[in-house]
């Protein structure tokens, strides 16, 4: 099911315009609204995934359709502005509010209304996607350089922790109960270890040398050499 | 300066472009090529930070101007389509294409050019900067994620290490060089908290009790209870 959101209270073009779409879009479904507050009362209870597109009329009884826009509810979304009415101020300040384009009415029944809004979907779908990828390599490039950070930080000790509690736990002279607590020290060390193997394993972190590798820097430390 | 980049070889259009760009930006600089060989070459050398809006014809002497869209050059740039051509799949291609907008050559004259124009670049901005502020919020949740987890799991191990160390420095009965491998678990396993803390401090992260933690799970663990 393709969901549409259809804000206008001209309903002779809203038929106009559902006719136009199921020329072309299968399986369509239409949300129609007359007015913003019954378009404000309807998104409140909906996510934003229940619809894929919407028409944004501007001369609305109880407001401009550019409001809702502005109020941030359709984020993300292809919105398409249109309006009857040709002031010159109109498509620029819905561009900016967030419309990806802006239709007189009269380009609905013109031959470039069906493959513009089919661009204007798949540019959508392509940003959504990009924005995604971007995201993503954001976040395991900060994973890999805080890793690499840790890694490098508490290698060092850790290794001075497993080195000593090794030679207590062989000391031939240690008590039971201190060489118990050398063994805890070297199966706690063992453990901290384990941790960041494991997290250094699941980024998949290759061995880089240390002038190549970016880190963040623990405040209240020298930098590195 | 504001840098405009204008790919069209109809020089009498191009000549139309500056005067209708020059009566509302200032300091206003044009970059202007005749064929899709030249700007690619000019791509090559230039970065993206060299240009805040790019005109792009589609009937070039080599080729269509939709091919630089579509060869990635323009990312996150704002591009406006033109040609004089009323082809109407060359809206909707061109969108789809990355193109922020398409204007046929006839409404560079009308009113809405300059109001249309300016909401273009105006979105343009206001995209690039929500992008950035999503990346940042990206970023900032893994690295509070990434300690938050690694807190939880290194303390515990850490604390037992700390423990240990500091009851076997303080038997009497240790040889000394018993007691400095004991001083050195200590003060390596005090180096590890505090890279720790800083970090903990560094991003601010309030503390939250462990079932409102959002944490990486370490592979080969057993989950959380």
């Amino acid at each position: 099911m393709f969901h549409v959101l259809v804000i206008d209270d001209d309903t002779s073009f809203v038929r106009l315009l559902e006719k136009r779409l199921k020329s072309f879009i299968e399986d369509l479904s239409i949300y129609h609204f007359s007015s913003l507050a019954e378009v404000r009362a309807f998104l409140k209870t909906e996510t934003k995934e229940s619809f894929q597109l919407v028409f944004l009329d501007q001369h609305l009884p109880d407001g401009s359709g550019i409001d809702l826009l502005r109020e941030g509810w359709f984020e993300n979304l292809a919105v398409i502005s249109v309006s009857s009415d040709d002031a010159p101020d109109m498509p620029g300040e819905n561009v900016k509010a967030g419309a990806m384009y802006f239709l007189n009415k009269i380009n609905l029944t013109e031959p470039l209304f069906k493959p513009l809004v089919c661009g204007i979907l798949d540019r959508n779908k392509i940003q959504q996607e990009m924005s995604d990828i971007k995201l993503n390599t954001a976040r395991m490039e900060t994973v890999k350089t805080l890793v690499s950070t840790l890694r490098h930080e508490i290698n060092n000790p850790l290794g001075a922790v497993l080195g000593a509690a090794y030679l207590l736990k062989n000391s031939s002279d240690l008590k039971e109960d201190q060489k118990e607590a050398a063994r805890l020290v070297e199966s706690s060390g063992k453990r901290i270890k384990h941790v960041l193997d494991e997290l250094c394993k699941a980024i998949s972190l290759e061995p880089v040398s240390k002038a190549e590798q970016r880190v963040f820097h623990i405040p209240g430390d020298k930098p590195w050499e």
